[in-house]
């Protein structure tokens, strides 16, 4: 049962921890990357230290070729080579080592060739948390979103039409064609007003008002929608990462599908690093923990005491309304199961047997730790 | 059976899509005629290509005359020419046609007359989707909305006031008298703040810091009402829609009119075009489908299998969190509607019967398919 | 049973309409003393026309004074005189009679004393249909804005200390003391951005970078709290007016207060002049109504129906999703309860019998005008 | 029972006040530290009262000292000395009277010098109300809005990127190396508009169209993001105190756990201070209130009549729609239940014994006042 199996998965462990530290020295090689470019547009900089900055972008730019090299070996070693350089994420790294390069072979100048670093950037985007949601969050929108952005592109071309006409004769030289219109509109009615153009007449200044006074409007619908759409998607993306986990705890097994769908609309799932106190002793308490994976240690005076996957703590502070009374931490990382006060006691109420069992293992507890 | 009913429909397959075009056709005219009537004001544009530009506009100017002669005969063979020419469409249409031949007529330089062509942009409005929704949105809050606009107006009044006497003596050539002063004020309290008048005394700026955090509060009230408005539409536009496609799906109909109610909360409906790809093999799947109108293929090895109203997909992945086990694409303008896995499991608790017929289904279909 | 109360109840109408036409008269009179306020400090304005502007403002200020001297005499009759004179509304009726004749007999230039004129404004603020709503809201909030002021105001002097110290080197006529850096914060952290004092150097522009981001989040923090706020009040406001007319429709008699209170969540109360559209033949339906109070009159082909308080109409189109039978108007100001789509079919799964009643009222109708 | 357990409780009430007005006293020291730190600022006010200022300036500091002296000594009687001066506050404390006098002696400017006193304005946060509140708010959301920042601060880089490479031959001076264009890419970004950097080029101003586009969509996200989490926290925090409070009304003592969680959904909490008017006669009433803690006194015609701690008040206006009856104020610090209208009929409709219990009590009063 163990050498056959141990050792890929310590291959596996391998390849992750790999995988962990190439996409942390990738993110610092971006981060170094765009420094030095941003530094190679200052004129003071560059004239101080040309040979650093250049030495920093190239030493990037082969950073890059080799995880370029490393991502396609691994691909070729799981015959995925072409797939890989093919997709999105491919192409992307490739224009990424070439694009500079080419530049250079081109003869284009090299401070206008290494702008090109900037695709550099795009490689740190599906390392930002959270943006999976919001992609969601605009898809789901679309339709009443794309009518509000219809509706400022009407204000904005009616707006600037109307704006030429009162203004051309008093200001030929900003108001002397519609596009110039055009950029008034548009810095006005997203209430940004740098005021390099400004209506001057009264009739003029009228059409301006009612031009600031629908970019808040505008704005108004465009963030009622946002907020509608999050909300909704907060919701429904805290219920599936909350089902997944209440399933992995034993104390919810004996409860019946509806009983678990309410029960997970009152939980909310956190993750935790290893050796992250979660409580404090003496503290007051207003949440209690399932551990739906990882471990905590419980420091009690005298002795540790070790909980794993499917027990919980810190009902004791709820039970009682006493401050919390011992330091808990994890030992590993862990996925706990929070479960506020405030839905503990309409746990209490609609499912009393829980709260009970809740109840029998506190005081088992407390007997045993006195 | 045949011939006499088949005819009509032709004629009216031909009609729609005639209608279709013509929609399409206006779009491009419209377009058209815009970006040459703002060329026209471009002084350059105007210089280099004065009869391309004048050519474009007269030509997007009999297209509208043909569309409004088009429009005319179709509503006389229907005998609703007057109604037609009398409707707000109709007299649009009118307007669109007559107004810059009108203008010329009375001797107006061109490049002024052609700006009434404007009104042209108004025909693309009843294309912007979701306009009727936001709408709806307005009328329903138009009573809070209207009494956060006359507080708007209200601080507007007093602050320009203030600030005329504040700042009159120091600068009379900018806050002179009142009307300047709302100008200011307006800038000010939508936070649009061109800086083209500034007041410079100490009570000056206190009161403009005021305004300016009043502003931030209007405009969240503004947001705060539209936002409230907006989600209480958004839920009611989707259940409406669900509701009539959730009836035409055999599958609900053993349900009682509570548990549909209930059901169609649950559902979100999604409009598809032909040969879109709904489920991609290997994906992990987080919904299921149902079949409202329309028809889909699944792509199974070594067969095609189509699967039309009334159907159901993509529950297996659901049954078992499998990741997707083939391809499905539409084969025509589909209609579906979407059960998200969240609510898979909230059917799963309230419904039972509903989801073993789902299970005995899928379980036909594996059998099926081995 | 009839003169006895006959004559005080016409004394009253009497008495209501007077009220309400003095109301009107009143917003006129302070409309036509605002504009003529506006107009004296514009010197254009003043000198072509000194006559007319100065006479419009006596004669607002003598209306005034006649009203007050009404109110007076009327509250002098119900021995509330010193009530009213006393009250909020008596005070500032009576300032705003003495306050410009005051500044003119100790001798303040005219055009300066009339400002005073801006007190009148004050007498709409009652009218603004509305603002009880917000005060709520306001109210009930107060704790949360008041602590997000409370940050934006920390947030404010920390940077205006910060700038101070970075930019008054470089520019010590607008950051050369604490106060001017206060100015410049507070039109950065509102995003207004007048563009007249700005930061140069580049620890200076990070301060404002961050102080800018901070403004946002700032508003974002209040349009937050207002919009929950608002959600809430709305809610709470539309069930108040609504359980009000449900108690006077004999239809929902029969229901228990529990159903009451359901069916109250699903309807939506509105108040309609005479002589409205209320629906349209030809048109799609989405509702029915309850006339809470009012009258409307069916337009039928070759009769009218007139239907009274209790009654309801609108249904048929909802139960077999006709369009509109025929033209419906008030003939009274009359208050109707909504019942959408939606909840129609809300209400025809939970309470099966309400249905069936409107179910034979419809026949019973459809019937009658076969 | 008494003296052995007066003394202490004496003491504790005189520690009690005694820190109240030393929370007083340190916020006025703050207060007129900082004014003068403002005006030290100021070269008028400088030149004009530099003794003062000092003198304000070292009185503040010596406060201060002494406040930090009588914490020391208080936290050294019960032995957390080293715990106190360690703890973020007491190092705090210990900044703020260190501070200015090393810099002082480190031989800086005594008008830079003071400048320290800025850290003084951080005493105040711990009283700002609700700011816990929002702290858990922030925290909550921490992850979208994070994933919201990493949007801005990716389109702020893409932006200035591309408008440096549009405007730079343009304008060399003010868009001629990176981070001048991330200046102008924040200031537009945000919607603040400075307008001391503004593109001119026709490519240059559509990107920045983009960019204030982009910043609405962006402020929205954000707004949506807080508003969610706004509308939670409230929630949560409402129920929480509610529940405290009703535990300790003996009216709701015979309902069961699963009707207390229904009533404290619908209760609101209020704190309101001794002779606080709570009800006025002849107004409309629409809520009635529970006594959770503290006394209110009934001005009935004649006498005067305490409720205590657990009665409930404002009853009569609710059952018969009538105006209140009779003046009610608070004796003392109370805490309030508030009950509004609408869910007293909900209450009504879904407890009906409650409302009996209520309807019986206020028959036996309206006796009783006869």
């Amino acid at each position: 049962m163990s050498k056959p199996l141990l050792l890929p998965a310590l291959g596996q462990f391998l390849a992750t921890t790999a995988a962990r530290n190439m996409t942390k020295a990738t993110y610092a090689a971006v981060a170094a990357g765009i420094v030095a470019m941003v530094l190679l547009t200052v004129d003071s900089a560059h004239e101080a230290a040309p040979r650093l900055i250049g030495g920093a972008l190239w030493a990037c730019l082969a950073f890059f070729v080799v995880e370029w090299a490393v991502r396609v070996h691994h691909a070729a070693r799981t015959r995925a080579m072409a797939a890989y350089i093919l997709s999105g994420a491919g192409l992307l790294d490739t224009a990424c080592i070439v694009a500079v390069p080419l530049a250079l072979l081109l003869g284009i100048e090299p401070r206008s060739a290494w702008l090109l670093a900037v695709l550099w950037v795009v490689k740190v985007i599906p390392g930002v948390p959270g943006l999976q949601q919001l992609r969601r969050v605009l898809v789901v929108e679309a339709r009443p979103l794309l009518s509000v952005l219809a509706l400022f592109l009407l204000v904005l071309f009616l707006s600037a039409v109307a704006i030429y006409v009162l203004e051309r004769d008093e200001q030929p030289a900003t108001f002397g064609n519609i596009p110039s219109a055009l950029w008034w509109a548009v810095v006005t009615l997203t209430t940004t007003g740098y005021g390099d153009v400004v209506p001057v007449t009264p009739l003029g200044r009228m059409v301006a008002a009612m031009v600031m006074i629908s970019g808040l409007g505008v704005f108004g619908l465009w963030t009622g929608i946002l907020a509608t759409g999050f909300a909704a998607e907060t919701r429904r993306d805290n219920f599936l990462k909350t089902w997944e986990s209440v399933s992995r705890v034993p104390f919810f097994a004996t409860l019946g599908p509806s009983a678990i769908a309410d029960v997970t609309h009152m939980l909310r799932t956190i993750d935790l690093p290893p050796r992250t106190l979660v409580i404090r002793k003496g503290q007051p308490g207003d949440c209690m923990y399932f551990i739906a994976s990882g471990e905590v240690e419980v420091d009690l005076p005298g002795k540790k005491v070790l909980l794993g996957e499917g027990a919980f703590f810190g009902e004791m502070a709820l039970l009682g309304s006493n401050p919390r009374s011992a330091n808990i931490a994890t030992t590993t990382l862990s996925k706990l199961l929070v479960l506020d006060l405030v839905d503990f006691r309409l746990l209490m109420a609609r499912h009393p047997d829980l709260v009970s069992a809740i109840d029998a293992e506190a005081q088992r507890r407390a007997l045993e730790n006195q």
